[in-house]
């Protein structure tokens, strides 16, 4: 049932929690926001924002007991309290036992091959000295069981003595593959069951902060390939059971293997140029999903890209943005700015999006407009 | 220059203030929103909600005289205030003087014929009984001057006896047309002078409400005639020198000519469509017209169609939304709820945006989507 003035909460308040925020507007939904920084970029445009940390149980009990449904922005969330709030009958999507595989890398690797989901071998390893016994399995990532994001809580470990850098704390061994693209999918799943893919896209990660550059949609690469890359991330939606998005992001091997590198149970970046290419963004079918209305149409109407606007080296402090005449007066580009008052070096500031009827004309409005705009302080 | 941190304000905070505050977070502007109903579609999103009226002088003023940009989402505006902002630095898009043409029907139609704007032929009537002196004149509509809005202040007058109906009060005969065709041109000037026009849209109107009840775009009309609507648009906006959007409503006559019919210096519902169908949308443009950011693309990438969400005859009370579930399983279709809690018949609640690649397909998604959704209480 369409219910407009359901009670919905977010736990986090940055910028996806603001692009859900916006998409909301269309809905009239009664929204209601957790973050411990009253600078967060949700602050200022939330009909309802609550300063508090959403690490702590009784802040996230307290916001949570009187909404229909929370939804989470950021994985980082007290998960006790999460369950006692889905006990009282708050709906909460994800749900908090999928949130607690994904938060810990190990066992989300190990339920990766508990239920046959592709994914590149591992070894589950305590400690450092328990990671020095795995030369034989050499070179391979090294990370973080829990608490790494955006590139941190990796080692790349390629000879014995690169053990001096793993770390000293519960994590893994991952194979380190051989891959041609990293690919990226997001695959919504409502209450009913109802499983819907975006199409397939190509991320280019920067060489030095290890985040996603840009990125293409959809990706270039064979029908059959995107075929079975959305259809291992809508089998990894149901094995978890999930209902809200998920973005799977894997790699695609040289001999067309399709591999599980890691998921998100929220909107992930891989899905923001869906905000202008596709008939429905991620923002909105994750509102459809966690409300359990029909998803939208997942179709894309040109090809896109998305580049990420970071804080330039060298800068902190209040953000100012240079270049961004340019992208404006660039058809089809669109820029989004977070809201975040200062900026730091490689700090997500923004994006912008970009569409084109043709892929070529696109690729090279990408390389024209990458580094056009500097957010300096 | 791009300030992200431009301090606007907007007077009127209905539903189309509502679409300019979510096209805004992208940029990250600080805007603040004057609005007399504290329950209006902005109050619960806007940044800043000042509960005041836009009519009243020193209301106007001071809340306006520490913003960098004013602008309206309504005519019925405090126009000596907004001088004197404007007098002292404030800068007030579209210009105060210009809403003062448009505000006076009288004055608007006689600022068309000064500049060789084409428009129906038309008497300048003091009263009732001086409108009776022009019985050779009909058919035609008697409109009052001022303070007609959605369709009131009108009324068709045919035979000499109809002018019983004619309003006592300073307005004007219009002939009446036979027309083939309502259409609307939304163009967008910036301060640079710079003017993009959207492509030619094509209204219908519900027959009781004298609202648009939905609307084609683009229009079904021919490339020439879609040229002369968008270069007649274009002119209007130049000859008032306007900064911001125009919205012109034309009349397209049997033998092929446009007549202007009115205007809005404003985002318009003859506009809502480019929210998903076009590069940029009508509230997108405003903001870039207003802070002479350069314009945006106005191309539209398919065939759109809007339906207008109006409260059910014989409802009034706390609304509830029947049959949305069927318009959200519809690929391509998005409602847009205004946040208003309460309905009254054939008000406006909300809207419907339609794409689709095949304009015959669109239209028969309109025809079988546009009695769908009732509003009741």
């Amino acid at each position: 049932m369409f219910t407009p003035s359901v009670r919905l909460g977010i736990l986090g308040g940055g910028q996806l929690g603001r692009m859900l925020l916006q998409a909301a507007v269309d809905f009239d939904l009664q929204i209601r926001v957790l973050d411990p920084d009253p600078t967060a970029s949700c602050a200022a445009i939330a009909p309802e924002f609550v300063v508090g940390s959403f690490q702590d149980y009784d802040t996230v009990y307290q916001f949570g007991k009187d909404l229909d449904v929370l939804t989470i922005e950021i994985e980082a969330v007290n998960l006790d309290a999460l369950k006692q709030l889905q006990r009282e009958g708050v709906k909460v999507f994800p749900q908090p036992e999928i949130v607690e595989i994904i938060q810990d890398k190990r066992v989300q690797k190990q339920f990766y091959r508990d239920h046959g989901l592709p994914t590149s071998d591992f070894i589950l390893v305590d400690n450092r000295e328990d990671a020095r016994k795995y030369a034989g399995f050499l070179p391979a990532f090294n990370k973080l069981g829990k608490g790494g994001y955006d590139g941190k809580g990796v080692q790349r470990i390629v000879t014995p003595a690169d053990f001096d850098k793993a770390f000293d704390a519960p994590g893994l061994l991952e194979k380190a593959v051989s891959f041609e693209k990293e690919l990226a999918v997001i695959v919504a799943r409502n209450e009913s069951g109802e499983v819907k893919a975006f199409p397939t896209v190509e991320m280019v990660f920067h060489p030095e902060a290890n985040l996603v550059e840009y990125l293409f949609a959809p990706a270039d690469i064979s029908p059959e390939t995107d075929r079975k890359a959305r259809e291992v991330a809508g089998r990894a939606a149901e094995a978890f059971g999930l209902v809200g998005l998920l973005a799977v992001e894997m790699f695609l091997t040289a001999d067309g293997e399709i591999l599980i590198n890691e998921v998100a149970p929220r909107p992930h970046n891989s899905g923001h140029h869906t905000l202008r290419a596709n008939d429905v963004s991620q923002f909105e079918q994750h509102l459809r999903a966690i409300l359990n209305w029909p998803l939208g149409d997942t179709s894309a109407h040109c090809y896109a890209a998305m580049i990420n606007l970071l804080g330039a080296e060298g800068f902190e402090g209040p953000a100012r943005y240079e270049g961004m005449e340019a992208l404006l007066a660039t058809p089809g580009v669109h820029p989004f700015l977070y809201g975040k008052a200062t900026t730091k070096p490689f700090r997500k500031m923004g994006h912008v999006t970009l569409i084109d009827k043709d892929a070529d004309s696109l690729r090279r409005k990408v390389q024209t407009l990458k580094d056009t705009v500097r957010i300096i302080a």
